[in-house]
């Protein structure tokens, strides 16, 4: 009996159908899903949902064939400049530097920024093959050659990939007078000390700041 | 400060891009997956993998043009039989009774069984509005009419709706003669007794059965 738990563990889905099989595969080559999710998924499009699936279809051959990536902030856009870009009523002077478009919406949740960004693509990480040449950094010295802000902020994932971006692009800014900064550094609203790790804790208790009683 | 905090959990998503939008919406309406993997599932797609997203294309397109459902046993098919109501290697005599298609593909693996299926897509649930009628229940008891089997499984989902719908399904088969067996209840191999519901374990004691030497 152990041994038929183990085949059934071992072997590969079963499936009464080749264009079933195909679909599960094709999407379980996503990131974060698996086999049983993919299964889950095509079963529930071939099922019950045949509109869903023409829905996916279209917007997914819409993204091939008309997503575009902004000549100016590389940040993704459905024309030549993205809406951020093109929007006229946010402060030209600040550049917000970012390792990827997620980064970008997240800063925008916050609605604590009204300037214009930089995604670089990714980090400078030797041991994942990736140099600053693959990274969007010569258009990004150049924005800032043209006098295209007086302030760069580093938001950069504090990670070493991350900061050692972070120092390389400061080095390369240098020359052009620019003032640098990168995101405040400490413990998280609503994090507990108990659990912050280290390094953020002492470092939060060097750079601590004058309380302000507030005034309401 | 606190306020920002509730604005940004409570903030939609910004997108740069209408397309990027719409693709992460439609992405989010199937099951399981939240606006935040379908984000990262659509940016995956959108900046590193064009050929995975024409190969999904190609995949969910048919999807919709070719798969079939086996017009014998109401299982998910290639062709108007499927691969199991095809392949005459199989016992003819006894029947399995599934609720839905991962039901069979569950059993396949296990290589414990090689007769034959009826898919009922879905269990009598009178909370959800699925009655008798919204199943394939008419033409199981045709198929059992027909002298297609002289065993019928009901591999159904021990709960409440499963039960009922067995009771229902044993009822209406019961003139033609078929014998009806339902899987063994009892402890899982390699569950736990300590953590196991008094149900099972109360009638697994109950359903004792001789314990058998192994003869190795």
């Amino acid at each position: 009996m152990l041994e038929c738990i183990t085949i059934s563990n071992l072997a590969p889905m079963k499936f009464s159908s080749r264009i079933l099989a195909e679909a599960v595969d094709t999407f379980s080559r996503l990131p974060g899903i698996g086999k049983k999710t993919a299964l889950r998924t095509i079963l529930h499009l071939a099922q019950n949902d045949t509109d869903l699936t023409g829905d996916i279809i279209t917007s997914l051959q819409s993204l091939v064939d008309n997503l575009k990536i902004c000549s100016r902030c590389h940040n993704i856009s459905d024309a030549e400049l993205c809406d951020i870009c093109s929007d006229g009523s946010r402060s030209m002077s600040v550049l917000c530097v970012v390792s990827s478009v997620r980064d970008v919406m997240a800063i925008e949740e916050t609605n604590h920024y009204r300037g214009l960004y930089h995604v670089l693509g990714g980090v400078i990480s030797p041991i994942d093959g990736i140099g600053p040449d693959q990274l969007n950094i010569e258009s990004l010295i150049e924005r800032i050659q043209n006098g295209e802000a007086k302030e760069v902020i580093m938001a950069i994932n504090p990670t070493i990939e991350g900061e050692t971006t972070i120092y390389y692009l400061s080095k390369k800014l240098q020359s052009t007078g620019v003032v640098v900064t990168t995101l405040a550094r400490g413990i998280s609203f609503g994090g507990e000390l108990e659990y912050a790790d280290e390094l953020t804790l002492g470092r939060s208790i060097l750079t601590r700041t004058p309380y302000q009683l507030s005034t309401d």
